[in-house]
Parts: structure tokens; C-alpha cells; sequence
């Protein structure tokens, strides 16, 4: 049936049969088999038409747009047909018939809205007693039900280590491309993470850096981060982890007043050399169209002075001390030393991530890093759904 | 002097003298020659101190966190030293040194502030009437001035046009490295638009396209977009540009219900293909936290269902067939045929754009494109302007 070219490469399986249907003035009303009620507006049933004159079969994409019909383009009927479908007959005589399966994993009654809600991935949050979510390098890279059970790990937990890699210089790019390309920076594809006398930055050093979201100075932090151990014949360096979304939520009970500042004053994010110059106003905590806390975007070294009026200055600071004090707590601290042939990969606007100092008289010490966005890692866990 | 450290590749040349400095018991109040009042509340101030022990010069990156001294630590003498800095005396017995160019450049009363908003990059907005701006290829590959005016032309005015580029497939790379690295796509680095017959996307047929931004699938759409014509002997394919913010800017004025509904209510648009599968749900104009246009996310044939209340689907339909009108309007529309040799590069966030239908058996054409992202235009500016 030719609502395929909706199919979007999903199958909409038959919930409940449409038992029926009843066209009002400016929609049509279903019930389900289920005794569900649910409207379709006429604007909406009209553009959802899947017809091969409104949607380009090769590319499944919409050809119609929906100011090419009347603004009150009504039905002259509407019913449901021997396959069970519903099939309307507008008043200027084009047809539509839309799948029972897909209109149910469509419909916009409240419950059928609710019921998605629930159904959307929730993050789980963890603290220094996580067990941390392991993975084997070859099943990764040779079995897709491993790698997607990896990538959900990713997404709904934000930290994992991956061992038995190799430790070539380079290796990293293969099973970073297991998801994706990788989102280049000015620091390359793949950034060396070693002790350099010129450093650009503090990552370069072999400085403790405390916790932090890498490029908070970019508009979009990268999603991913991916940090691979290729030596570590250096004493210290351990790399520390803390849930940034547990993080802002204890801070979210126990100081509600701090939280709101940090959700809502920008903060100026800065990194520079000879050859870039970025700059990132944003807020530390950005939360989402529900009031979720979405993303922690943070690293004090990258910071520009606070510029905020004068009244706020002050409450400034204590959310950001606040903050910086929940970092430092043994409670949400996660310390692991990475061996060669091990690799993290976690969620760099979530998982905030530090290191302790190192000394590089003591023995070499090189990791090799990259990013890939969330984009990529949604698309590739629902190409792995198919 | 130390504030070197902060300096950030910047020059803060001196507009006031330093006039008065008051200890204060949460703040140092400074007067200005030019009698302007500026607070600096102490953690600020000890926040901001560039010594090297609290800045490490190398990386010009910061080591102390504002927790490592108490939340009360207030200073034991505030004076301005005999080259007209400020010195505080802190009561653990550090010291910092802040530059009056430097300090005033960040000061945070409502008059600096204001001053800074002001200063800041505005968008021009234009209709059909626009002087294209256009460039000559070879003066930005060879003059840094050249290159800086055709920039600014794109982060204020969204769409330029370059000329005399060569036309060999691959040559849009070594402009758009003048700017920085590409930014990769599904589609690749450098992407081929031509008619396919197995077309993944709409861009890819000889149809039209109706007004649209690249990417809307993706939660940072791509901040610029290039468009290289090597061949172009099809009859039709004319480009088509509408300045996005100023469509907002009309339907805000005209209707601001419908505005409002195009703010707040998300759209999910979507991209799928055998490899990749991406949806991104977020609202048609997004608003800077002034209140000001600052994206139009926007293409009909990448949009999914309307998910909403149904009592805001009437006035969603409403709003969305008002946004299309304004985009129909000749009032808005630029239209141009590009010619080999000629390239578009446009803020792909903002400028909408669409293509006239052409006719594949009249003739060969074949354009190249790619993005970059705006932190990359903006970087690339500020490195330009020092």
C-alpha cells in the first residue's frame, strides 16, 4: 500500500483496528478498536497524504507543501476501506488513505502523546559506585548487536570503556567510524593528548585538569569524546569521571536557587592561539523543552570573566562554587588509570572528565582523542534498530 | 605587567584612567576618570587575577578555581600603583595587578554593559531589492583584507556571491579552507548536486525545491553554505535566497500569534536513507536570549508529522501556511542563475534558499557545495581582526 513511502524504513505494526470514523467540520474523528478517541485535523491528514503526487516515491521526501491546498480544504468523505485503512476524499477530489499502524504511531490525542513521552530514552543517572559499562574491542567492531548494545550504553548511561583495542597510533579512527566520520576541531581529526612544552592549552600539560566538558567554547560541545590509551608508563594521570546530569540534579535539590542561576546566567566560554579565537556565551546548565537538564557545558580554564549586572554577581559566584564543590565530592567521582589497548568513550556534554597530575620524568604517556556528535550516534542506534 | 596573561591576543587600549579606588566590604568601587561608577565584587576580582601562579602563562588558561579561596575572602588594601593599575591585597596575602584598559573593557555596571551591546555584530536585514554583495575569487585567496570584508558580508548580511573561482571539480575545498576545515556531512565532505535517478534526497532530482536551510535534521544546522557552479548549461535551476530573519521579522509584525506558535512549538524534520537516519525536534525560529531571530530551521520535504496538542494544530497549520506565504512573497525573493565559475556562500541558518526546477535533457549541470560552521566564520574574523 502506498502509504510505504511514509515508512521511513519502519514498520508501524497494527496496534488496534480503526472501528470508526466520523468526519466533522475540521477534522476527522477515529475511534479504535481500543475505544481510543482520536482528532486528525484536515490540514494535517491532507499533508500527511502519501500519495506518489505528494511524496517522491525514490526519495520518500514531500513534494506538496500544504499552502498549495485551501486553507479549508474540507472532506467530502471519509471512510475506512476493505483493508482496514482510512481513506479520504477531499473536495477537490484527491485521495488519501492513510495505514491504520502508521496513524495510530501518529496520532496526537493526549494519551497516544503521553504514551511516546514515556517510551523516549531516559538517561540513568549514577554516581562513584557505577559498574562501569565494559565492551570488548573485536565484538564492537565485528557484531552490530554489540555495537549496539555499546552505543545504547553510551547514550542513556554517558561513560564506557572499551578494551582489547589496538595501540597504533591511528586505531582509534576505525572504531570511531564503527558510528560515524569524526567531527574535526582545531586541535585535528585525532588530537594527541601528551605533555608538549608549547602547549595550547592546559589538556597539553602535565597539569592536573579538573573537571570539564571539552569545547564548551563552540556553539554545539562535541557529543562524543573518545579518549585512547596507546602508553602509560607515566605515574599518576588517572582519569576521573562524574555524571554532570547527577551532578545538577543534587544541586538542583539542594540549592534550587543556584541551580535557576546557572540554567539562566550565560557564561563566556574562550579559546584562542595564533590561528583561532573562539568564544561561547551560553549557560552552564541548559535544560530542555521539559525542564530537563539537557546538557553541562563546563571547564573553568576555558572560562572569560563573569559579566552579568551587578546585583547578580554575587549569587553568581555562589552557584558556581557550588557547583565546582559538588565536582570534588568522592560520592559522584568516578577514578580509573587507563591502560594501553583501553579507551573511553562517553558523552562529553553529560560526562564531565578530569585528570590528575602526571609526571612525565617517570615514563611516556600518550592517549589519542576525538569527537562525533549525538546526531550521529542517534542515527546510527536507529539504523542498528531497523 | 602580568595582565599580559589574559590578554587573549587583544589589545585593551587605556579610555579611562583609573580616578578613585574604594575597599568596599564585598567589592572594590572604582571611579573613573570619565566619572563613571564600576563595582568588582571580590570574588571577581581575586577570580581574574593573571599572576602566574593563578594563570599559567603558556596556555593563558587558568589553574586556580574560584574554590580554592574561601566564599568570604575579602582584601586588605585596594590602590592604584604608579602605573595606574589596580592593586588588591587580599587577606591571605596575594596579590593581583589589573590593567585599567583591560578592567574597563570588562567591567559589568549598566553602562558598560550597554556599551558592549551596542558594539556587538547586527544583522542587516534585506528583500529582493539587495545589492548583491560579490567578491573576486583570487583577492580572497591572496589579500587577509579582502577575506575579512567578504566574511563580515556573510555574518551580517547572509549571502554573498564570489566570482572567477576555477572550475575544476574539488576547487570549492581550497576557498572554503580559507575560512577552516569542513565540516562533514552523510553527504561528504565536498557534495555533487546533480539529478541521480537513485536520488537520497530531493536536492538530488531535477525538481524544484522549495525554500529551505541544509540539515535541518541535525540539532547545529550547518552555519554556512557553499554552492560552486562548474557546469551550468541546464535551462532553468535558477537560485532562489530569502532572508529568513526578515520573513520572521514580517510575520512577528504581521502576525505575532503565528510568530509565537513558529517559536515555541517544535517540528521534528527528518532525513533518512539506507545508512543513516537522522531527526532532530526543535522549533522554526529560535530566539537569542534578547528575544531576537537568531535561526530559522526550515525545509517542507524533511519535515515529519506535526506532533502536538490538538488544540494547537489549527493555529500551528495557520502559522506554518503564513511562514510559506511570506517565503512565496516576490517582495523577499532574490532570484539569480549561477554561472561556472561563480559560488554562493551563505549563512545557512538564516538565508534561505531553493532551486527552479531544470531541465536535465537540455544540458550538463553540476554544482559542488559543503559547510562550515559558524564558530569557524567567527573565529576565523576575530583572528583577522587583531
Amino acid at each position: 500500500m502506498h502509504t510505504a513511502a511514509f515508512a521511513d524504513y519502519r514498520s508501524y505494526p497494527l496496534i488496534s483496528a480503526l472501528a470508526t470514523v466520523q468526519a466533522l467540520p475540521d477534522q476527522v474523528l477515529v475511534q479504535w478498536a481500543d475505544g481510543r478517541w482520536s482528532p486528525f485535523h484536515h490540514p494535517w491528514l491532507r499533508d500527511n497524504c502519501s500519495c506518489p503526487q505528494c511524496v517522491y516515491p525514490v526519495t520518500r521526501e514531500q513534494v506538496l507543501e500544504i499552502l498549495d491546498v485551501p486553507e479549508d480544504l474540507a472532506c467530502s468523505s471519509a471512510q475506512i476501506d476493505h483493508q482496514g485503512c482510512l481513506q479520504v476524499i477531499w473536495q477537490d477530489g484527491h485521495q488519501s488513505r492513510f495505514d491504520p499502524g502508521w496513524l495510530r504511531a501518529h496520532a496526537y490525542d493526549p494519551q497516544s502523546r503521553e504514551e511516546r513521552r514515556v517510551a523516549r530514552a531516559h538517561s540513568r543517572l549514577w554516581d562513584s559506585s557505577l559498574q562501569l559499562p565494559v565492551f570488548e574491542y573485536q565484538a564492537v567492531m565485528d557484531d552490530p548487536q554489540a555495537l549496539l548494545q555499546w552505543l545504547l550504553a553510551v547514550r542513556d548511561i554517558g561513560l564506557t570503556q572499551v578494551r582489547g583495542a589496538p595501540t597504533e597510533p591511528g586505531a582509534l579512527a576505525a572504531i570511531a567510524r564503527r558510528i560515524s566520520f569524526i567531527r574535526e576541531s582545531n586541535f585535528g581529526v585525532l588530537f594527541n593528548v601528551q605533555s608538549k612544552a608549547d602547549a595550547d592549552s592546559n589538556a597539553y600539560t602535565a597539569f592536573n585538569l579538573p573537571l570539564h566538558s571539552d569545547l564548551p567554547t563552540r556553539e554545539l560541545q562535541p557529543g562524543l569524546q573518545f579518549l585512547h590509551c596507546l602508553v602509560n608508563d607515566a605515574a599518576g594521570g588517572e582519569s576521573i569521571f562524574v555524571d554532570g546530569f547527577a551532578i545538577a540534579d543534587a544541586l538542583r535539590r539542594e540549592d534550587p536557587e543556584a541551580f535557576r542561576t546557572l540554567c539562566e546566567i550565560p557564561v563566556e566560554f574562550r579559546n584562542k592561539d595564533r590561528h583561532s579565537d573562539y568564544r561561547c556565551l551560553a549557560p552552564i546548565i541548559a535544560l530542555d523543552a521539559l525542564g530537563q537538564v539537557a546538557e553541562i557545558r563546563m571547564a573553568n580554564f576555558l572560562r572569560g570573566p563573569f559579566d552579568a549586572p551587578p546585583e547578580q554577581m554575587p549569587p553568581l559566584y555562589h552557584a558556581y562554587r557550588s557547583l565546582i564543590a559538588l565536582t570534588r565530592q568522592a560520592r559522584f567521582r568516578l577514578v580509573r588509570r587507563l591502560e594501553p589497548g583501553q579507551l573511553w568513550c562517553f558523552d562529553n556534554r553529560r560526562t564531565l572528565h578530569a585528570r590528575n597530575a602526571f609526571d612525565p620524568a617517570s615514563g611516556a604517556r600518550h592517549f589519542q582523542g576525538c569527537y562525533i556528535d549525538r546526531d550521529e550516534l542517534l542515527s546510527r542506534i536507529l539504523v542498528l534498530q531497523r
